[in-house]
């Protein structure tokens, strides 16, 4: 506990989701105040023909 | 907001998903009273082997 | 399945829910030729202190 | 109802999910009294480079 | 991991919580081979308005 | 995008929830490069009888 899902498009590299998570569980274990052991980080990727905003789809704009 | 996910089997079209995030949107902006603008759908599809009701997957059916 | 989950912060009215509901399951059935009976909606509601754009909580903007 | 998610890192063998989804359709369906026919389990995979604890992905370790 | 998440209607009691925490844990242990140790359990209640099945929530039937 | 969930037990204070609305969107930010505007945050309470692990709640423990 705290357990963290970062939802975003595909496409970032393997550098980032690496950082992502390191960085992410320093500032949540930071703010709330829980050992970093503690901290899960799940990243969830999305297609852009599965994700959309005021009705259209990021593929099809 | 509002955040719409909606999960299903995979095999939709990707017409009918690009019908699907049109017309939800439309549902929930006119019925909550939210600009589209501000209203994000998700699409989530699952397999039929990770799918199950009554303790039975799709798959197995 | 489809499975429906509508995230919103919290202040709508019962109403507004109950309609909700039922205009997104239309939607949903029409575009992707599932029969209503298959349809589930969840209403997941938040407070203004638990969500932030930007880094900012709609509680402290 | 109730619906049941399971979020586990891939590799599990088809043999194991089924049992899963029939072994956990069974526990929910004594503990909390609920007919079999009324519960849906879903099961969710991730990666190891999706996955970290303690700030430091699977695939890292 | 694996992480389950069990999605209810309230109103279950106390014991019936701990008993449903405690068979899925050893369901999902015995099943994908997981030591019990690893296995985390999440509760989630929903109100009979905020949950519709074929358009019509159960605080309407 | 992204759009983050922190699920983690109630108790923080709204000093804890505001700090970490920030921090995490600036972790994700710079490491995924994406806009601030562009991320949300989402909290998530758990109570002690509605999460456990190796089978046991925290409110039983």
């Amino acid at each position: 506990m705290p357990y963290v899902t970062v939802k975003m498009l595909e496409g970032r590299t393997d550098e980032q989701k690496k950082a992502l998570v390191e960085k992410v569980t320093e500032a949540v274990s930071e703010t709330v105040n829980a050992p970093k052991e503690n901290i899960t980080v799940f990243i969830e990727e999305m297609s852009k023909n599965h994700y959309g905003v005021a009705g259209v789809r990021k593929s099809d704009e």
